[in-house]
């Protein structure tokens, strides 16, 4: 029951979320021991601040949630590769596993040849197509 | 009078209050037409969160004042070489200006061969010594 594909959906829920309010439509949920710690999606434009991808509220949202932090025994789930400020966050955060849909290659971390902490396992391409295709279509939308 | 130093100056008393907190004491403020519209210290400790690096607070702050996301003619003045993270942010950001004090050789975004935003002047070494000493001073009390 508990795939990545299960989570992952949850992710692409959020992104939903964020496609409604007009948002660039990204969403991730962290995941400790099969439970949902945190949940989030792009609110840059809500908010007025550049900071607040989904990642980066998930990563503050999950320390909270765990009263410390680093995200140990965690993954992340999200819909899209996260950024170059998103990567640097969930690198100090030191995060287990993060779980991406599509990837980025114009402003993912992949391409920029950064890479997240040693203890962090990457697994790409879970819904993919689903993940890009939101993305594709709120800036088709806005074209 | 309003020289890179006056503001550099202010940057590194907000270095000061981190050390105080027993927070790696790097600091920042954001100056608009010669006026500082946001200053920030590093939180990560207090806060419990990774995301609290002292940039990452000012960039929210600079932009809830400016009611804009975009921080356009402003410039950062950083006690230390912005991380991976902070770099990223910068980026979105757009910002116009930022003045590093100390490089971080380890952890800057420099040489991890990141550039900021094509419209993002760098000036780097204001202040080096004053800003690189607090660092050092603050690792070596922890030894």
């Amino acid at each position: 029951m508990f795939t990545d594909e299960y989570f992952m959906k949850m992710a692409l829920q959020e992104a939903e979320i964020a496609f409604e309010k007009d948002e660039v439509p990204i969403g991730c949920v962290v995941v400790s021991n099969n439970r949902v710690i945190a949940r989030a999606h792009n609110l840059t434009e809500t908010l007025n601040d550049v900071t607040a991808h989904a990642e980066m509220q998930a990563i503050t949202s999950a320390a909270n949630f765990l009263g410390g932090k680093y995200l140990i025994n965690c993954t992340l789930y999200v819909t899209l590769e996260p950024c170059v400020m998103c990567s640097g966050a969930l690198y100090w955060a030191q995060i287990s596993k993060v779980v991406i849909g599509a990837r980025d290659e114009q402003r993912g971390f992949i391409n920029k040849n950064l890479s997240l902490h040693p203890k962090t396992e990457i697994v790409s391409g879970i819904m993919e197509n689903e993940c890009s295709l939101i993305v594709k279509e709120f800036f088709k939308a806005k074209r």
